[in-house]
């Protein structure tokens, strides 16, 4: 059974980055398709939503985003941790990851890169061509053009993590990860 | 007793922001200081280590980054949640948040912007201008030019969060935040 997911909307799409999870970008060009772990990603904005993430110019996802224009963000669960640090340890170049380390896929709904299955949110992006930070800073800005979420995760416009259910994570360094922890409100009026 | 914090090597200074936690933006100009929370920051480079950060075109904290080229990146806790939450919604151009919320600091070690006392780790910042991005983006570039933490939270270019001590946290949206939760390791040789 192929795994749930539901349409967020777009003005709330920010919300499955902004708690600073790491992530997965996944790519796709002339028939070639590739995965690798960002830590170095944030919102840039609300409205239309935007992101920020860092992409290696020695990476074969750097010739593929800037060759299609698109990219995907995928929000990895702990239990994907292993697959996160195997994705960001290896060339694309070298071989294709989604066969190699067996990473099912679920089709986008705009751009052509591939979901990640097991994910908890995905942000379709479209490249905002801006040479000189990328040039200079390997800093690229999309604009999320489509978002969704698992609905074990994140459900209206919020996450939802249960008492054992899946939650993103948080990477460090050197294998290094957090999980996100316990949620909690600070009441804005008291 | 004024806390205690540690220098820490500026090779291993994006660890303090390399999980995503919301952090604090202090900035200080021509006698006028101020402090704002932002969840949209997170490393760009490791070395010589940059950050960006989203300063938005109508704060305060805006015109004193642009009037002095420096920002400090401070890391609060959970105690600080509500702090992080005040200071992100008042403006400082109708008091001194400082002597309003009460907010002690330390000096900084290099650049003139004070650092919030109680926060797990600072990071001095010298922006290094690109316009076209600020202007357009509100996105800014710093430079970590020094680097502290608290070794109740950081130490040894380490998170060592312990049981019930302080913790980073990360924001979501409408006064919801995460801790950073448990810690764990993925081998990367198995």
């Amino acid at each position: 059974m192929p795994q749930e997911r539901l349409s967020v909307e777009l003005e709330k799409s920010y919300r499955l980055l902004n708690h600073g999870p790491t992530v997965l970008v996944s790519s796709a060009h002339g028939g070639r398709q590739n995965v690798m772990a960002a830590a170095w990603s944030m919102p840039l904005d609300f409205s239309p939503p935007k992101v920020t993430v860092v992409i290696d110019r020695n990476t074969l996802t750097r010739e593929l985003v800037e060759a299609s224009g698109e990219f995907v963000l995928n929000v990895p669960t702990r239990e994907q941790a292993r697959l996160t640090l195997d994705v960001g340890s290896k060339s694309g170049r070298e071989s294709d990851k989604f066969s190699e380390m067996g990473i099912a896929t679920l089709p986008g709904g705009i751009v052509a890169a591939p979901l990640v299955e097991g994910c908890l949110g995905w942000l379709e992006c479209r490249v905002i061509p801006e040479p000189h930070v990328q040039q200079r800073y390997d800093l690229f800005i999309g604009e999320i053009v489509a978002a969704w979420a698992d609905p074990r995760g994140f459900k209206n416009g919020h996450w939802v993590f249960q008492e054992g259910g899946p939650r993103s994570i948080h990477y460090v360094a050197g294998g290094n990860f957090f999980e996100t922890g316990a949620a909690f409100e600070i009441d804005r009026e008291t």
